[in-house]
C-alpha cells in the first residue's frame, strides 16, 4: 500500500525526480543511479531509502546485487489521483480559451473601409 | 510558471488534496472550503497559501470576494510528468501479469485423462 502523503514528499526533490525518471527506463544498481550525479552514492542511498520508504521502488535481491526498480502501480495511484478530476480542469482550461479567444476578438480594430465617407 | 518541487511537496498533506479535489469541481471562497473541515479557518488559509505559493491555486478578486480556483495548468502539468513514463511502466505491469499467469499455470495440475492407460 502506498502513502500519498509520503510519495508526494518524495517527489519534491529534482534529484530523487531525476531517480524516478532513470528506474522507469528499467531497473538499476546504486552505482548505476549514482552514475549521472554529481553527488556521492551514500547520499543517493539516502534518497533510494525516501523513495522505498514511500512505495515508490523497491530492491531486488539477484545473489549479491541489490538492484531497484520502480513499482509501477504506485506510480500508477499517484497518476490517478491527478488524473481523477482531469474532465474537471480541462474543461476549466476551455472555457478560459474561449474568455481569452472573446477579449482577443474585442480588442480587434473594426477594420476601415477607404470608401467610408465620414461626415463630422 | 509552477515549482515540480513545491507542487509534490504542497500536495504531500491530506488537508491540501481535500482542497484540491473540492476546487477540482469549482471555484470556492475560503468560508466554502473551510466548511467540511473540522480545522480552524486561519488553518485552512495557510494550506491555501502553501497551494497558492506553489502554483496549484489562484484567487480571483471579485469585488469584496476572493474565491480560490485550481490552475489547470498546474495539474497538467504534474500529470504529465507522472505520465511521461507510463508506457514504460505499463509495460513492467504487464511483465509482472505475465509472471504472475505462468506462475498460476504452473501450479494448475495437469488435467488427468481417464482413458489413459498407466503401465509401471
Amino acid at each position: 500500500m502506498i502513502s500519498f502523503d509520503q510519495s508526494f514528499a518524495a517527489l519534491a526533490d529534482p534529484t530523487r525526480r531525476a531517480i524516478v525518471e532513470r528506474l522507469a527506463e528499467g531497473e538499476a544498481t546504486v552505482q548505476e543511479i549514482a552514475r549521472p550525479f554529481s553527488i556521492s552514492q551514500p547520499a543517493i542511498s539516502r534518497h533510494l531509502k525516501v523513495l522505498e520508504d514511500a512505495g515508490l521502488i523497491e530492491t531486488r535481491v539477484e545473489g549479491s546485487a541489490r538492484p531497484r526498480r520502480l513499482k509501477p502501480e504506485a506510480m500508477g495511484m499517484l497518476w490517478n489521483w491527478l488524473g481523477q478530476y482531469r474532465a474537471l480542469w480541462e474543461a476549466q482550461f476551455h472555457k478560459l480559451d474561449a474568455v481569452l479567444e472573446e477579449l482577443s476578438n474585442e480588442e480587434q480594430p473594426v477594420p476601415h473601409d477607404p470608401r467610408e465617407v465620414h461626415h463630422e
